[in-house]
């Protein structure tokens, strides 16, 4: 292994004591502007040096010509000039004796054969100067913990204030900027934040080892990766294997190579196949691989919300008949069961029904609603299945309309969700109003139930969460 | 056939000139009061007789003590009894010479053994009668043609105020209530309504009556099913493959039979295969299946918004680069090809592009939004993929943040929309602030741009358009 490699080496990209922005600028909304803007407003402590030959003062910062002329040598650089200047400034870089650049300039491999060339020259100089390089087209970097943020979209006032970065515990690694940029108001609201890195082109710095500084970085509990190709396939899987038995790695990993989307064009074939052999080294190395964006939130937020449950047994208790069915039908398609519940729980439940009526699994509501109440038919119920041994796990279907108060839903769980800490507890609200789904979604997840719109969103995470499990079991 | 099966027999389900409701009530909340009030709600034109022995008015309505007392006969009669009086007041609906009658009570086929019996006894009163009847455990229909609603929530101020329901071209026909209580607010307000009729245990009228009665209705244009069983198979497809060459059907018809839910803890595997003989039949007689209820809506949306496209090549203007790629996975998948897009496309493209950019398809436009700003980018990338005679259809994603108005984005679209009639255009908007996105949605339907928050959703919806355009060919 390249002995430049090393969970320390990337220290710099999270954690940098001073930080040079070369191709700083004076101008709002260019990338050389945003990165210094989002440093301040995140609150980051550390040395800000702009470097541009133009200026003599960026963000009320004194700023430097070059990257020589600096008072020291940052502990990381950020080069963000078109592409024709950055292997010039890398070689400045090197020189200087700069141990970390983030490269988000862009056009390069991403872009044609001779951005690609450029790219090898880049890892050339980076390997001869010992650096580590991460991109290009890599939009950057954010560390709540250490209010750090090399990210370059104008996210002030735009995506997100950078002083509302919430920490939390899940790492992001991804080949995108949507991480920073689009999603990261989603990610910061609902998952909340422990590192967030964008690879770009992994010129040097790449996934491996990525994954690697999450599993050793303490505040990261649940690792979620955006991939479209993985460099060193046999690293990456002896990397996985040791690092989830600490913590899980869930993996949306989009079908298509390097060359992008273009691939899809012309050689689904022969990606099918690849396809494949991702899929089954994924799960041989207990990897959780997603199919969409969407499932990655979905599972990474029921990660961080709650807990794996001991078994496959599910308790469904659901609003409307047809939704019973829907949910039980992706049980079976997730490989979960629908528990059996004990005649004890049978008779907790009858209580809130008219006589006549007959409970079944998965149970339906709608009669109870209407004799005793919203209030009483869910904590009923539901405490009565989080109490039953034949139950594993439960999941909790309900409408999110006017007629619901959506901020005050979720005090209902409170205290169920207290007494039964190690049962997972998934709550879906079929929104007929969004602003009531959206409370309730956040003060759910405040009590640590994750909430979902759709009941396969919901019974997907649950059958991750469940898949994990067996996989620690199975490994044990 | 039977004789009593004709679209005419089913005309008091929607536009009744009288309505008795046996088991109305004073007490708000109870279904029996809650049909008077939303009727009353919707504006219906027609005579409301209240049936309760108890009472002399419901409502500001004289109410009867019971069917026989009523002055005329009405053309339809709403039970919401308990399950124990219906047979009776069923019976009194024959002698009185009722000839529909929607039974909402529940309690029946969908219980247990003693409630099928009981379904077997209605269906035979009601062949005796030559009525026609819809139930038990129906939630009843809604037809805002004629501002005539017959369902059981409790909807005023609630669920949906009856007056703002949309007149729509889309006709929804299920084996459920959520049609008529959770859903209704997102249906009315994403696809509009041109009928809803909740079948519930299906005792005579079944889904084949109604979808032929929504083929014969002029304001349908797409009919939307959720089906749990096919009473008669070969009458429902002989009727899918007539309608359908003038409105397409959308089913979502969910894995177990008619014991609901249960069946899916047990008969897993039968069930599959039975599964798989829904699956060919549907696809021979053109039906659209769809996996869930959200992709009910979706594709449902798509053709109440747009237009089939004449072709499978797509073009992608997209906001980055993994969401390019992720876009591309699942045209592939949905079966739809990415377009190679005309010289003369790629030069008008390149004008919002820095010299250095290579025009690639999927069209990644970050480097055109910070070099030529949103709207010139979209608009002039938009128009040009729309102009290409390789293209035809066109996917544009953007995202949904504070950054963008949500009110206004969709206006810079309305002329593309306007000068393109025959060529569909979907808009993905990745939510980072959910409220832009519903803002952005609901002003692009009002031009007939169908708005999705997530890139698989859009495509299969718009595979969904193109399988019905290779139905219609390959039957011509």
């Amino acid at each position: 292994m390249d002995s430049r490699r090393s969970v320390k080496s990337l220290e710099p990209f999270f954690r940098p004591a001073s930080v040079a922005v070369i191709g700083a600028s004076r101008v709002p909304g260019k990338a050389g502007y945003n990165i210094i803007e989002n440093l301040q407003g995140m609150g980051y402590r550390g040395k800000i040096y702009p470097v541009n030959p133009h200026a003599s003062k960026i963000l009320k910062l004194a700023a430097y010509p070059d990257v020589k002329s600096l008072p020291e040598t940052p502990d990381l650089a950020i080069i963000v000039l078109p592409p024709a200047q950055v292997l010039k400034s890398l070689g400045e870089c090197a020189a200087k004796g700069v141990k970390a650049v983030v490269i988000e300039a862009v056009g390069f491999g991403e872009m044609d054969a001779s951005g690609a060339k450029a790219e090898a020259r880049i890892k050339k100089i980076a390997e001869r100067a010992g650096m580590r390089v991460m991109g290009p087209n890599s939009v950057g970097t954010i560390n709540p913990y250490t209010s750090f943020d090399s990210s370059l979209g104008r996210l002030k006032k735009v995506f997100l204030p950078r002083d509302k970065i919430r920490r939390g515990t899940a790492g992001f690694i991804g080949q995108t900027g949507l991480f920073t940029g689009v999603y990261l108001p989603l990610i910061n609201s609902e998952i909340g934040i422990s590192k967030i890195a964008c690879l770009g082109n992994k010129c040097d710095v790449d996934e491996s080892d990525l994954l690697e500084y999450c599993g050793a970085d303490p505040p990261t509990k649940v690792i979620a990766m955006y991939l479209e190709s993985v460099t060193d396939g046999p690293r990456f899987l002896k990397l996985a294997r040791r690092i989830i038995r600490k913590k899980p790695i869930i993996v949306l990993k989009s079908a298509v190579t390097s060359s992008g989307a273009k691939a899809s064009e012309t050689h689904t074939g022969a990606i099918a196949g690849e396809d494949r052999v991702y899929d089954a080294a994924f799960r041989q190395a207990g990897i959780i691989r997603v199919g969409s964006f969407e499932e990655l939130w979905d599972v990474t937020r029921a990660f961080v919300c709650t807990t794996p449950p001991r078994g496959s047994r599910v308790a469904i208790v659901n609003l409307a008949g047809s939704s019973c069915v829907t949910a039980a039908d992706a049980c079976v398609k997730y490989g979960l069961q629908i528990a059996r519940l004990s005649p004890a729980t049978r008779e907790k439940i009858k209580t809130v029904y008219p006589e006549w009526w007959q409970v079944r699994s998965p149970i339906d509501v709608w009669v109870s609603i209407e004799a005793s109440g919203f209030e009483k038919t869910y904590v009923t119920i539901t405490r009565a299945v989080m109490e039953d041994k034949n139950v594993d796990a439960v999941i909790a279907v309900m409408g999110a309309n006017n007629w619901l108060d959506g901020k005050s839903v979720p005090g209902l769980f409170t205290d169920i969700r207290r007494e039964f800490p190690l049962k997972p507890l998934f709550i879906v609200s079929m929104p007929g109003d969004w602003s009531v789904y959206l409370k309730m979604q956040r003060g759910f997840q405040n009590i640590g139930i994750p909430c979902y719109t759709r009941d396969e969103d919901a019974i997907a995470s649950l059958a991750a969460l469940r898949r994990y499990r067996q996989y620690l079991n199975s490994a044990d």
